[in-house]
């Protein structure tokens, strides 16, 4: 080893010591006869000092290395005269012997530093350095942290990690498919599998019953903010379960993640069917690290003159704790928020419960301070506090008041990313009703099981009703993971696809060897994904996934480090009997 | 839960315990007024008795069951009258109160038994049944403890598993690549990786000291048998180490796995240099279960009549104890076996070495008993062992005889697959010389440092002399991994390059960002890969990797089962600006 010591573990008790450190020069700075180096590596910083009178040589050489020189540094430690309390070697120093230039760095890009002056273009390019950043580093290595813990938990409860393949078969549905052309299959092509779903299906027809895999998936599609096309899942599945089971299996896992990872212990979890996410907080990732849970008012606020609230199919507000007080400036920026197309809200409606216990209200013209009352009564509001109405049709007004409500919890600070609330949301609709195809899809897979209390009947007369065996974890408003009991039973399954206009034919094609293998004694089965990018970045308390991703790709999945994808030669097109189209750009 | 034990862990200790086991049918048998079922899981199989007596109705169901139904079981554990000593379970039964078939099963297309009689096709086609036979089932099983195992030992010694991508760039050599259309980007690709070389040496730029990945890998090359397009890689790689410092971890490693599944103390590793390998056993991965080195007979064998040998480059032999009683018809066996095309000799002399202290040989009438003499002694041969001798040029004949080596040790029972041979190969050359483009080639590949003692002279020198600062590991005549320091010198790097004819241009097109990179402060690192398939295979003693992964694919890298690779839409085509060349067959 070109070390004795990493530059982050020397103590006060090591005075003395001879050592050899190796690492990359974070600062250097020249006092006069003296020549202090900061020395880092992903274990710390260790303080080198190279003087004047001990070495001239080694101190002249000192003066020229800059920043990112790679060193070897052999030399003796001892007390600090000046100590730095905010680095736990902030005591010790090295007195120089030696220092041997490992390799030379031209000047980076960008600063070395968690506070950088490279932009994100510039940081991607030249990924390799920004992930010697500080506040990068730490989010690899929980990343490893948090993947070794899931491991270990899901070994210990007997499930095998399982690999599935990644050059799978493209379904004629699997529009956002990557695939690989064939060399050996001329004209026949791979896919890259958006999940391993069939496969831990077949695994449990296999009789593994319990799987897990922390695997990579790709999808090949535009790409939203803080997307990649490809994307690594915890994906689990388990036999001989009922829902119940699933939900306890991995409530265990999340606790366990945030009791060795932060020491909190979460409480069991909170459960709130997909029709009481809706219609309380409408969204079915409600953010509940805040209350401010919707209230509807038709009843109080239709009937009387303001055509708004009478025309529309839900008046449903929210109440500000405390923000009776708003100005004028701030009011109209809250209904400036609303208004905006990713919102897309035509209105907003206050009422301020002053402290006098009066009403004051942008619709004061339409309703009398009773009114008012019973409204405030109806929010359980106290003098102080805001209440903020919207209508119009039912869904709509409910998601754009959740963007209302979420922005006033980050308004009001309630939305700490190191609180944590932590939930299930289960009941979700079996089926959607697609307007322009006039059919049926499923909401998950047609895997899914619908709840066995609306099975057959309910499928039958009404089958938009029928809840689905499915959950999803939402942690701070995220959806974290989400899965399903499947069907296992090939009567229901073809009940099913009969629901969503297959054929037995089209099934077949698209489904067919998991169909296949159901009729070889498939067990009662269900599971769950958890998206692992973004376990992460919640731990970590941060916003965007890029940064728990070693070499991430940008909103085009273009890799700028690498300038992938890219062409490839004429050769290569030949050998895959491939040719290009043009593009009309 | 559907179940409240498994199949696998009643013992004599539950009888009297109301229990429910969920299971498959391995087998029914009808005696007169008792129906006995084999309850089958991933953990066991234990005894289900329905009596006539007892329960009619269920006695009656059971009668119908048949293999692979699966089962939920209630009832009464007692003690067997016939006890099972085979299984862990044997020695109690289930009184059944109540079944529930969970599913029906069709009868499988083949026997779900260790012996099964489905062909290879067949069980491919159902790898979900053929997964569930016992054999299959535990190597999926090991596989999954080595890999925990493997973790839990990087993870002590501070390695951090960091995610490399999938969707990489593919370089103009790259012609093993497997591509990937962007959509996005039409008309440029993706390549997956082959390895994740190029960015694991990016983490030890960015500081990562030690990362390791278990990943897939993937390779679009013609397959030979037990090779797969998808494979998975232990990757692993080091900074501010020398070669002695990777052989030491991963020798670690690989003891700790000995220990851990099989409860083996290896001793230290052997190690051999390439040379060394080559001149005593004919090969760069010798199988040391077994002795029986080559001793090269230029100088005793030479300068008589036989013109075969004067001609020879080298004369070389084997020395087989005990066979000297051999028969013709043997030894007439193994001139066969190295004139097979796969070994390519010409003929095969043979010496016994008599019990009464004479010799009798294929080439008697050109050399003396006193010529004999010496070989045996060069051989250390005792009466009762037959010499086996080949010639030719050089290389070509350490080839043929290397096959006939593990032949004899194969014939005199000398390679039990549960006998571990462990062995670092160190000091291969850096360059091959190809004959056709009359140009160096790298061994390993281009980032492979030289052993610094022939660095920079012999280099400059005579540069196919040159020993690459690379090792690979092998076990029991496999190689298993392997791996090199890596250049980091700039100036080394392009003196490389030179050396294999690139330009700069060339280099940079091809390695532009590792390139870059290494301008930033690259420290000193090395590597490793393990090959995890085959690295199972080996713990199980098995010669095919097939079995290590639980959906493989043929030679024709076919999955059966999915039938992939397989066509894909118009649409999705037209999607990717490609059009298909027809395929000339």
């Amino acid at each position: 080893m070109l070390r004795t010591h990493t530059c982050g573990e020397l103590r006060i008790a090591d005075c003395g010591k001879e050592v050899v450190l190796s690492g990359w020069v974070q600062k250097s700075r020249n006092l006069g006869s003296m020549n202090f180096i900061d020395l880092r590596d992903r274990y710390g910083i260790t303080q080198i000092v190279c003087d004047d009178k001990t070495d001239k040589a080694v101190y002249e050489l000192a003066k020229t290395l800059s920043r990112e020189y790679v060193l070897q540094v052999k030399g003796t430690v001892r007390e600090r005269s000046s100590k730095n309390t905010k680095i736990p070697t902030g005591e010790i120093e090295i007195e120089v012997k030696d220092i041997t230039v490992l390799n030379p760095s031209k000047i980076p890009p960008f600063t070395i530093e968690d506070n950088t002056d490279g932009g994100d273009e510039l940081r991607m390019k030249y990924r390799y350095l920004d992930l010697r950043r500080n506040c990068v580093k730490n989010n690899i290595e929980l990343r490893h942290r948090l993947a070794m813990m899931i491991r270990n938990y899901m070994n210990a409860e007997h499930f095998l990690e399982i690999e599935t393949p990644f050059l799978i078969r493209s379904t004629p549905e699997g529009a956002r498919d990557f695939v690989v052309p064939s060399r050996m299959n001329p004209n026949q092509f791979y896919a890259l599998p958006q999940s391993p779903q069939q496969y831990k299906q077949l695994l449990m027809v296999s009789g593994f019953d319990r799987y897990f895999q922390i695997v990579k998936c790709f999808r090949d599609e535009d790409l939203r903010a803080d997307r990649q096309p490809e994307f690594t899942q915890i994906d689990c599945e388990m036999s001989f379960v009922e829902q119940e089971d699933v939900l306890q299996m991995f409530e265990g896992l999340i606790k366990h993640l945030f009791k060795q990872e932060k020491g909190l212990e979460l409480g069991t979890f909170q459960r709130m069917t997909w029709n009481d996410a809706m219609k309380y907080y409408g969204s079915d990732k409600p953010d509940l690290r805040f209350d401010m849970k919707f209230v509807e008012l038709n009843e109080e606020l239709q009937g009387k003159d303001f055509k708004v609230f009478n025309d529309a199919e839900l008046v449903v507000g929210i109440c500000a704790k405390g923000c009776a007080e708003y100005t004028r400036k701030q009011l109209d920026e809250l209904t400036d928020f609303v208004k905006r197309p990713q919102v897309g809200a035509n209105g907003l409606v206050y009422i301020k419960y002053n402290n006098d216990g009066t009403f004051k209200s942008s619709v004061d013209k339409f309703y009398t301070q009773e009114d008012f009352e019973k409204v405030a009564s109806k929010f359980s509001a106290e003098k102080g506090d805001l209440m903020l109405i919207m209508a119009g049709k039912a869904m709509k007004t409910r998601t754009s008041l959740c963007a209302l409500r979420l922005e006033m919890g980050s308004r009001l600070g309630l939305r700490n990313p190191f609180d944590y609330s932590v939930l299930w949301i289960t009941d979700f609709p079996l089926l959607e009703w697609n307007e322009e195809d006039n059919r049926f899809y499923a909401m998950h897979h047609p895997f899914t099981a619908p709840n066995p209390e609306d099975y057959p009947q309910l499928l039958e007369t009404d089958p938009g009703k029928v809840r689905a065996n499915a959950y999803d974890l939402v942690i701070n408003g995220t959806e974290v993971g989400g899965g399903s009991i499947r069907i296992h039973d090939r009567e229901m399954q073809l009940k099913m696809f009969e629901t969503l206009g297959f054929t037995e034919e089209s099934a077949k094609q698209q489904f067919g060897f998991l169909m296949q293998a159901f009729e070889y004694g498939a067990p009662p089965h269900g599971g769950i994904a958890f998206g692992f990018d973004r376990l992460c970045s919640i731990f970590a308390g941060a916003d965007s996934i890029r940064d728990f991703i070693a070499f991430p790709k940008n909103n085009s999945g273009r890799d700028l480090m690498a300038d992938a994808p890219n062409v490839i030669s004429d050769e290569q097109l030949e050998e895959l009997y491939l040719s290009l189209k043009p593009v009309n750009k």
